[in-house]
């Protein structure tokens, strides 16, 4: 008798169904496509040269550590340089408090394994990041969500939704994907009050943080909350840096090349623990090779200088973008003004479809998400997100073009009924 | 309210524990103590020139594809390498029943995702790998074990096993971690044949199959099921190499470099499918960088040629170790013979705890991997396990005489209230 494979599946697997950015990222692989649809950086501003050189240098002084075992903790010499790039943007941490993983999306997968019971009650923005969904599905989560707005998470409804019990709260605050709007402090301020009142935890993801264009730094959610708890005896407990209520996300994917799978999580040492023993069953350790070649680019000024050059190559893609938009996109469509990051969301009249809508883009060689995949509860029929870090500016400017004749076109369609009346 | 983390750990943490491996490998990390604890590779066999060189050509010719994302199937000339080792080793697949891995550890991690619902039971050999209990523990499974001898798993318990109702079984045919024994053919076909008429899936963990230093190959379990199912008409579905009941993993840890994080599943295409859904959720995919350093280290010849040294340094050290442990053992111990791979197993007399005495083996600079650890009802505990291919020829001598020495005092100990009556 072979095995009836379908039979044999755990429940978890019927809640993930096939990932439409996956399918999507496979479709917009074709090079005449325009693809505002994937999260990629720019290919043009990696640093290769850097990464050849420190992986020359990595292997011959230290290559059989390299290629070895390590650390499910991660290289120690690159925890320390992350605990001076967190104390750089604000966070006060020690190496206890690092742990290096493989990509944010384990980071994500590694917070659902120690923390998510099947049907647990997770907080998010609407909409909010697909791959943490994704992640969290596995683990049967449910989910309630508070819409965002210009100035991120309403937190307007965070009582009523904190009411029913969640097991915590997953915010982007900055740049937020898919959103591209950033949480003012007033409502980061709100959000850790009631958070601390509540003994709620919030994750928080800040892929984007160092990629700001135009206004001011705010401070991220776990610095609030530090200041909040620094008055309260309990505060330190001499093994971490805090017992605060948030656990903090970044990663390399960004600002140094996704394809390392290179990302780092800052939270109480206590948690730090139970996820290292999480990932020890999941991967042992991220490359040893590759965090030893990272934190041998990393070193000296280099990520200081090459942020820099990120954020002048990629706030001029979102000019030319939202140029575009302003210039090509119909009457009754709207999009957000991202202060930073890689992403912006658009949002159509009610009646288009997005989704169904995409063939139509795809023919005529653009391409987006469309935004309902970043609904927990399946609404935003009506948006989309677009990715501006990818494409060189005249490729943007082209590709808005496209978009917007497509929706143009679907606009009229939808009108021609009544203009035979007219 | 700060939060109460304690509080918010999911459950299946409560049967995770903390790592008695993980802890060992730190105290191992004292440069004084010779170590038989780890699995850790010999780094004076790693090609780092190798390594250099590929990653040099890698970032030179396609930067910005080894820096960007890839997809989650993996590497797909790297992909198709393997099809064709798989083909040399007696396996035939084709693209579609392949997925890149980070590390074995991951692929043990995402079976138990696809495949295990909290309190599902999974057969094992006993002892077994110590990281498949752990990865599949967060899936909270539970554990029925079949005890081995120096031929495997002994099948004549097989049928009482199965009628258990297990979900899959767990099978280390080739020189086994931790045991060091080989399953013979005879075993192979009556696990076969039995598996299949109960329609219970077989995991095969396959991390050593290149490292053998005596004696013939014999088939691996899933091409030995491939040849049983040949007959049947549901063989082939047209969409894969198979529907039969393995899923066969393999590993670049041991014959490359463990640091790379690198490994591999091979199946039918629908349960590939799946488990890319799920390492979707968990890292996205395996580091570009590393997946095209590591086929471009794998192009031509230098694969074979590099199995070939690994053989012969590893076949000298197990030589050495079983020449040592012969001179310097007090009679009443015993130890299994491996014809290949990185381990051998120690028996001592009933009396010895191996745990508790793992303290005395430190203080004098040795150290094993304690018995229990591998068996899934914690029994074993007159046993340890015995790297042999980490330490060079002269340490492993120097260390067997250490912890000969450590087992003859203990022995002594407690032969000692009767010697002052004799």
């Amino acid at each position: 008798m072979t095995t009836p494979w379908n039979q044999r599946y755990a429940l978890r697997m019927q809640n993930m169904g096939s990932s439409l950015i996956r399918e999507l990222l496979k479709i917009t692989q074709d090079p005449e496509i325009i693809s505002f649809a994937g999260g990629l950086p720019a290919p043009d501003v990696f640093p290769v040269k850097a990464f050849e050189e420190a992986s020359c240098r990595v292997l011959r002084k230290h290559g059989s550590q390299a290629l070895q075992y390590s650390a499910t903790e991660g290289y120690l010499p690159l925890r320390r340089w992350i605990v001076d790039h967190m104390a750089a943007y604000g966070i006060n941490a020690n190496v206890d408090n690092i742990l290096i993983t493989s990509g944010s999306q384990q980071a994500l997968d590694l917070i659902g394994k120690v923390m998510i019971n099947p049907g647990d009650l997770i907080l998010t923005e609407k909409p909010t990041y697909l791959g943490a969904l994704q992640a969290w599905r596995a683990y049967q989560a449910e989910y309630t969500s508070i819409p965002i707005d210009n100035d991120g998470l309403q937190t307007e409804y965070l009582e009523e939704a904190l009411c029913g019990g969640p097991k915590f709260m997953y915010i982007l605050p900055n740049f937020q994907n898919p959103g591209g709007v950033t949480l003012s402090l007033e409502r980061r301020l709100e959000l850790i009050e009631t958070a601390d009142r509540y003994g709620i935890p919030i994750v928080e993801d800040d892929p984007y943080g160092e990629l700001r264009y135009e206004g001011e730094h705010i401070p991220p959610l776990v610095v609030l909350d530090a200041q909040r708890q620094e008055g309260q005896p309990e505060f330190s407990n001499g093994h971490g840096f805090m017992r605060g209520n948030v656990i903090y996300i970044s990663t390399f994917s960004k600002t140094l090349a996704p394809g390392l799978r290179l990302a780092w999580i800052v939270a109480p040492s206590e948690v730090i623990n139970r996820c290292v023993m999480a990932k020890q069953g999941m991967d042992l350790h991220t490359s040893s090779f590759v965090q030893m070649t990272a934190y041998e680019v990393l070193k000296g000024d280099f990520f200081k200088n090459h942020v820099h050059l990120i954020r002048r190559v990629y706030d001029e893609r979102r000019q030319v973008m939202l140029d575009a938009l302003e210039q090509y996109f119909p009457p009754g469509t709207h999009w957000t003004h991202p202060q930073g990051g890689l992403f912006l969301w658009a949002t159509l009249p009610q009646e288009i479809d997005t989704l169904a809508l995409m063939p139509k883009a795809v023919e005529n060689k653009v391409a987006y998400v469309p935004g309902s995949a970043f609904y927990p509860d399946g609404t935003g029929h009506n948006t989309f997100r677009l990715n501006f870090s990818n494409a060189k500016p005249e490729m943007i400017e082209l590709g808005i073009r496209r978009l917007g004749q497509v929706v143009q076109a679907e606009l009229n369609k939808r009108e021609s009924p009544e203009m035979t009346f007219a």
